[in-house]
């Protein structure tokens, strides 16, 4: 028996920070003369203005976001070592070029061998997936990559179309479809669009008490595999 | 002239930040055992989760994001002064008690002095609105006092619906008022709803270049209220 009452089919995965390990985002700023903490206010300022455009109705390409966020921050370092604008080409590059958590390969070998169809659902580009999970070598455990970009006005998770998208191209419903995430925002936004949902927790946080909880919670991806398998 | 092309009838200012000084939640933090650097981090986290909720169609209060993000964040505290909930209560009731920045009580008497109907707008509870303003001695000064809590749903600013509430409790239209605030996502938004718009911006900031300018940039809000009523 699952750890869900029902057997889902379908998993679909978040990528940024649920697949990539994104610390050494750190040296990537401190390589351009940048306090190492500001890749946290970066990315956390990414997601803010990302959905800030979707709740807006005017979801924009995460790469823009991205990119215009870094210029924000970065504009506000002395010493900066390039300047303003290779320092941005430089970090938005070493974003596409993190690896994976260690237990990414495995997790999604097990989770396909187990049966499930796996797919991943991004707000960023599909590229990015792909060659995050082919220096993996994980690209083979995958059978979809999805990315919001092609839902309908681009809506980032966790607008719903976000989650009816990942649905409607894996030819899944929502109660046969499990999301998997670090991002309690993307468990939340998952539930209410109806679908199972799995929290990562790699790091032994406590789930927010603001925020819908998750169905199941695993500390890693080979260890979801276990439970989702049972 | 108006540094707009015509001139406003109706001002809608945003609170949080825009209103409020909030560079004494690093000695809240500090004061229950937390970095006063968690101060920053917590407001981000407040805007990504109150964003998200409004983006997935289920806006929350603000004082509920705001109270579980602020637990989430001071859970990885070691060596927190006051017991987790007492150090979360005294945090939000520090942020209930923030003062206004300098120029907000000259500014919107010079605002109101001109003729136009002031009103405020924000994401948290008009109430903490009316204690801000009250202790920088400016209510009077100030027509309306609203929040996107009493918008359809609840839903924050970014959402037009947000924006939309402010006109209809104003009985303004769109062309006719001016969304002014600090937070360039707050100006995006307000610029799709149809609104004019004015960035505050207090420290010489660079306006990011993926979000929709604002129609006008003043350095404080008495010398927005000059621009104004020129």
């Amino acid at each position: 028996m699952s750890a869900l009452s029902t057997r889902p089919d379908v998993v679909l995965l978040d990528v940024n920070e649920t697949l990539s390990d994104t610390a050494p985002m750190a040296r990537a700023f401190e390589d351009v003369g940048a306090p190492g903490s500001l890749a946290a206010t970066w990315f956390a300022g990414v997601l803010r203005d990302g959905f800030a455009r979707t709740a807006a109705g005017a979801a924009a390409p995460f790469a823009d976001v991205a990119a215009g966020a870094l210029r924000t921050v970065l504009e506000g370092v002395d010493g900066l070592g390039p300047a303003l604008d290779d320092a941005v080409s430089q970090v938005m590059d070493a974003f596409t070029q993190l690896p994976a958590h260690p237990d990414v390969a495995p997790g999604l070998a097990a989770l396909r061998a187990s049966g499930l169809h796996v797919a991943t659902l991004t707000n960023g580009a599909t590229a990015v997936s792909d060659g995050l999970l082919r220096r993996a070598g994980a690209r083979d455990s995958v059978d979809q990559l999805l990315s919001v970009q092609d839902a309908p006005g681009g809506a980032w998770k966790p607008a719903p179309a976000a989650y009816e998208h990942g649905l409607r191209a894996t030819g899944s419903t929502a109660d046969r479809a499990v999301l998997v995430a670090v991002h309690p925002w993307d468990v939340d936004g998952a539930a209410r669009a109806g679908l199972r949902t799995a929290w990562l927790d790699r790091s032994g946080r406590t789930y927010p008490s603001h925020l819908t909880a998750p169905d199941v919670t695993a500390p890693s991806l080979t260890a979801l595999a276990e439970l989702l398998s049972r």
